[in-house]
């Protein structure tokens, strides 16, 4: 697929691999330069993380949430978008390799690599299929289909064991996404459902909110921590933190208390859902052992102040995958390593001086917390409740792509709080499947099409 | 699960089984009535299936036509939702068995079987895994994936042969589900696709849309029918009425003329779409072998002028599922069918006289063709263009569940015409997958569950 050989006379070609934050904002950035960009993600769509919970509780459609990456680049004619999946980088050679229906190789001049992270069971991947995490949209689809298919199964349960095992929740790590799930686990058992089941009350749902920290939200201020505890209580979370998981299957949770004996306890529990440990793409691992970079104990690669690969000064690492100290691994992060690299780029090849290092600058970090209230701290000032909420809604809606994305999400939200209910309640059997099931049969479907040609 | 020995204190109990139109609008119209209702379907959703061919296209997300079905009886305490599998109909003990995670037996003294229609290969069934059809919303996540994967696919192909076919969608079935989905998937090409591609022309794409029958629309008038195909042609719609589908594969299908000399033609396609034969659910045939019920070529009931089984007066079916000379297999009948079944429920618990049989009142019948044509046929009134476009536009938002849907509906056509773009165009791996792969995953996953135990 084209050739490598050099030609002075084309045009330089960027590689961007990964469709999120800092991939999606590179390229935007690129739009003005004499380049050639390619943008290779294995998903169609760019995906908004920091409302996927919503997705994932019924309040927003996979759409709102996730544009597709081609409808981004329509009057950008220096992108083009590949679907595949990247399989080696040869560096010396300066091509990516990647598959869809092909074995494609992709040549560059400037790789930008922003993969992004994924959840980390830290060593325990079997849990994966018992507690799902939250960082694809196929991964928000199903665990709406497992909270919803639970109070489902709680109304036919037939001893209240089973139902009570039925009728708890338990969300895995208090960051962010944990807090904001656990949350509207909550909205949707006491105001959403209420008035929907007959044989459960759903109000009397159990929703836990795990964590090993001794606090919920560990990187906020200490007064919009307490807060945030306080509020989730208010809304009938059971907010357990210094709490360790230490065993998961499809019947419940094993916990041990971080200052306590080392004795375990047991919630039993059919829907646990994984907000917990987070670790770079395994693209990360794969360039790392490509150019002998190294990386941290989650797999994100240590980069150089320009973020670029010690050795390879032709190749960026962006966003949650590597690791910057004192860079939080957030979209605001991504998207200004983004649009760093792409001022790199500019200045090489116009042979200006280099810019200075990448420095973040902290624009503030919030968290929903139920229905109208929110925790924020933006610059010094910490703002709680309605407030925080009508700050948090206003930067997410901001930040998401497009007019008709803002108006719906807007709308949604409305008409969410006021009819309490939630447009996107679908239990898809296809959903409820693992990744690992699904690529499975994708793959038994090939090796079939391979043998019947 | 309950007693089924007779207590006279106790309050009638009706089971439904099948949440569609027919299912919803009985259990609605016996709101007043003293009588226990248990809603008892396979999903969680109700399904506005006009609209499905729009979740198939990217325009509407699926919780927009399919609302769940305990938020529609949320103010209706008579009304018990159910989700299970019905398994088997006992009419001598009265008691419906079904299952979901354990088997359940719901007694009834009167049982309304409304469980619609599925796709039916002529016999063909080997073509349902190449031919996805369009009747459930997993059905529609399916169409919408292979669609967009195909022009992903097309946009790395590595020979004009396979860009072709990958370009090649065939729709077989000129009903109104495949004029519609044909319409959509050129303007999809055409005005959507457009400006997002760079190694293809998405505009070069080949829509087919194919039926044995010698013209689109059968059921239609003859100028309307006329009127769509002309409509279809200027979309860029090849209709090729009067070719019968002889063999299907993942590589394209193979065609015969009706009034040719018995040759073939093959079309090469990675995206052939079903929209061809309908047959009723497998319930029909398990509700006639318990009953003696006849049935007829398609699997339909055989039932009384009331809409009872023959020997069982207090058995109803319903909908698609049953043959009733004259009466189309619409939306519309369903819901007039729903409504007077609970009307003969009234009347027999009031012990007044029987209404007379029930007679179907035709409200007309309509198709969109594109982007805002349409065809209509209202009592005797033949409508064309824009003006059928806001008939049909006005009646389907009318029939739309909820204020919200309603609203939702009408702000994503107008921007999706003015914006021209689609907001769900998501290709997820998951919808990729057959039911049937999915089935088989869910049983292994419960068998590896049962043996772990």
């Amino acid at each position: 697929m084209g050739s490598t050989a050099h030609n002075p006379s084309r045009r330089h070609r960027v590689v961007i691999v990964g469709g999120g934050f800092g991939g999606v904002r590179a390229a935007k950035a690129l739009k003005r330069l004499p380049v050639d960009v390619t943008l290779i993600d294995r998903n169609n769509h760019h995906l908004f993380q920091p409302l996927l919970y919503q997705v994932a509780t019924g309040v927003l459609s996979p759409g709102q949430v996730a544009p597709a990456l081609r409808s981004l680049f329509r009057g950008q004619d220096n992108v083009r978008v590949l679907m595949g999946e990247v399989e080696r980088f040869d560096l010396d050679r300066r091509v990516v390799h990647a598959v869809a229906q092909h074995e494609m190789e992709i040549p560059y001049d400037t790789l930008i690599v922003a993969a992004g992270a994924t959840h980390s069971y830290f060593g325990n991947d079997d849990w994966a299929t018992a507690a799902p995490g939250m960082k694809t949209l196929d991964d928000a689809n199903r665990v709406r289909s497992r909270i919803l298919w639970s109070f489902e199964l709680a109304e036919q349960a037939q001893t209240q064991e089973e139902r009570d095992a039925l009728l708890t929740f338990v969300v895995v790590g208090a960051g962010p996404t944990g807090v904001e799930l656990a949350g509207q686990i909550a909205i949707l058992a006491r105001r959403i459902l209420k008035k929907e089941h007959r044989a459960i009350d759903p109000r009397a749902a159990r929703v836990v909110l795990l964590d090993a920290a001794p606090t919920v939200l560990p990187p906020f201020p200490e007064k919009l921590r307490d807060h945030a505890a306080h509020d989730l209580r208010k809304l009938g979370v059971d907010v357990e933190v210094g709490q360790m998981a230490v065993d998961i299957d499809d019947e419940g949770i094993e916990v041990r208390a971080t200052d306590g004996d080392g004795s375990t306890r047991r919630i039993a529990s059919r829907t646990v859902l994984w907000a917990a440990g987070v670790q770079a793409s395994p693209l990360a691992r794969m360039l790392a052992d490509a150019s002998g970079t190294s990386s941290d104990r989650a797999g994100r690669l240590l980069v150089r102040h320009d973020l670029t690969l010690p050795v390879h000064p032709e190749v960026f690492a962006i966003g949650d995958m590597v690791s910057r100290p004192g860079v939080p691994g957030v979209a605001q992060a991504a998207i200004q390593e983004g649009k760093y690299v792409a001022k790199v780029i500019s200045t090489r090849l116009n042979e200006y001086p280099a810019p200075p290092s990448f420095s973040y600058k902290d624009k503030g970090t919030m968290a929903t917390i139920g229905r109208t209230r929110a925790v924020a701290s933006v610059r010094g000032v910490k703002l709680t409740g309605q407030l925080a909420f009508y700050i948090w809604a206003f930067v997410h809606v901001a930040y998401l792509v497009g007019w008709g994305n803002r108006f719906e999400a807007v709308a949604r939200w409305m008409w969410t709080i006021v009819a309490r209910n939630r447009r996107e309640r679908l239990i898809s059997p296809a959903s409820l499947l693992s990744d690992e099931q699904v690529h499975e049969e994708i793959e038994a479907t090939r090796t079939r099409s391979k043998v019947a040609a």
